[in-house]
């Protein structure tokens, strides 16, 4: 497995790639990987000849009061984990060499951002997408990989690459979990082990949530009641919206949404489901 | 030559160029063709193993106001001289298949958009920006081409470009002129013949203010004067400017800009040069 630090170097192991005929599937994550990031490489090995994995804690996407600075950073321990899933190239370029100078041109999220923790994160999706579209362009990827925890920020991408004709497609992979329903998280470290105990009723609210949608109820009343009972976090917002266009009228799928604010870590789940229940589309 | 309108014909050919092994330069236009975009397409012959262009009004670069509806078309007469210059395809899409939805997502200019025509025409380089970053997906260009009489789009592209590590280059071609010095423009069909006559002192006015520039003393005021003195146009904007980031203070090259407003023509017009004179720098 290549570790790539530099723009050039990246630029240059792909133009190889693309000379050689391989197609090039990309996993752009923040790194502290678990298990959710590994599963998005194991779909890629599986559709692509080569597996390349961004490792990038993008300062665009962090507001001036949330975690860049104590964002969980583990680059050789990802090494390992990313090498072992089959991972052919790790780029991991420093903040100066995503960003060497200021940028003239903006891209910018529309309603979709306007909603969930676009809402709550003013320009956290501006960055994400700046960062994306760099990616995206300097791995000339066929196929880019994004894990539906952060639903949002997969529906804005699924926008980016339709509305601009990027030559490549995205892939969605299922939010993995771990064996009592907590989802898998970079910041699932900073939970302390009473919020870590807590933190399953998350997942469980949603479940709760979803079974009175499908009864034709309103779900966030009980579902905050819930949490409030459950934990001891701040209910940062729940809503249910039709997706991806993230409206409020679900014409598509539905998702149900949720984030939590513990003392030292701010938890995001979801799950999306047909809101008229499967048996209508059978 | 290939006349290709739908973007699934475009993709469909890029696949095959890609496949073997060729390069591509794209010409985007947005028709009527004249000498300007046919040397555009020479360079890129010579630079490139294929060469496509686009001929595509692009309804988002013009402002409620302006002239999209009575901008001027002959698609019969552009396939003639493109397949004369040498171009392989000609991608001339209708504006629902280059639109067929609203976009979620927006691209916009920056400060270098706030002077010059970006000041006159609000939102005209995000429509810019939009179509080009949709071109350049589109036809997986390797190297793009892009005329120097439209000095500030040629700018602003080029930040596009270098910002977002597109994976390919723009290319500059200089500005072709009549013989008596008015720079080729598809609006130039909109001169009276009056008009027509006064237009050539647009050029003669740059090259009075450059020689303003050089002796230190400000162009601005005598270049008005004069081409109130020798049109029947109104002055839009007179700006001498550092090129290419467009800000006041000139450390770079300097551009001395202008457009003027005749009877259904708006012309623009600017000559790029050493502001300390060329002996400085030998």
């Amino acid at each position: 497995m290549l570790i790539l630090q530099t723009v050039d170097e990246l630029k240059g192991w792909v133009q190889e790639a693309k000379r050689a005929g391989h197609t090039i599937g990309l996993v752009p994550t923040m790194g502290f990987l678990h298990e959710g990031h590994l599963s998005l490489v194991e779909k890629a090995k599986a559709e692509n000849d080569k597996v390349v994995m961004s490792i990038f804690v993008n300062p665009a996407q962090f507001g001036p009061n949330e975690d860049f600075d104590r964002y969980p950073r583990n680059l050789e321990r990802d090494q390992q984990l990313a090498k072992g899933a089959g991972t052919d190239v790790i780029f991991a370029p420093g903040v100066e060499e995503m960003y060497p100078r200021e940028s003239q041109i903006k891209i910018s999220a529309g309603a979709q951002a306007e909603v969930l923790c676009g809402a709550k994160r003013p320009g956290h999706f501006d960055g994400v997408l700046k960062v994306v579209t760099k990616l995206f362009h300097l791995a000339e990827a066929d196929l880019a990989y994004f894990g539906q925890k952060d639903a949002q920020q997969l529906a804005i991408i699924e926008s980016l690459v339709a509305d601009f004709n990027f030559p490549m497609a995205i892939r969605r992979g299922e939010t993995v979990r771990e064996e009592d329903g907590l989802a898998k998280s970079s910041r699932n470290v900073y939970l302390s082990s009473a919020e870590r105990n807590e933190a399953p009723h998350l997942k469980k609210a949603l479940e709760m949530g979803r079974a009175l949608v499908l009864q034709g109820q309103d779900p966030i009343e009980p579902m905050t009641q819930y949490l409030s009972e459950h934990t001891s976090g701040k209910v940062d917002y729940i809503e249910l919206l039709d997706y991806p266009t993230l409206t409020a009228v679900i014409q598509n799928d539905a998702i149900l949404a949720l984030a939590v604010q513990f003392e030292k870590a701010r938890l995001i789940d979801n799950i999306i489901f047909q809101p008229k229940g499967e048996l209508d589309h059978a």
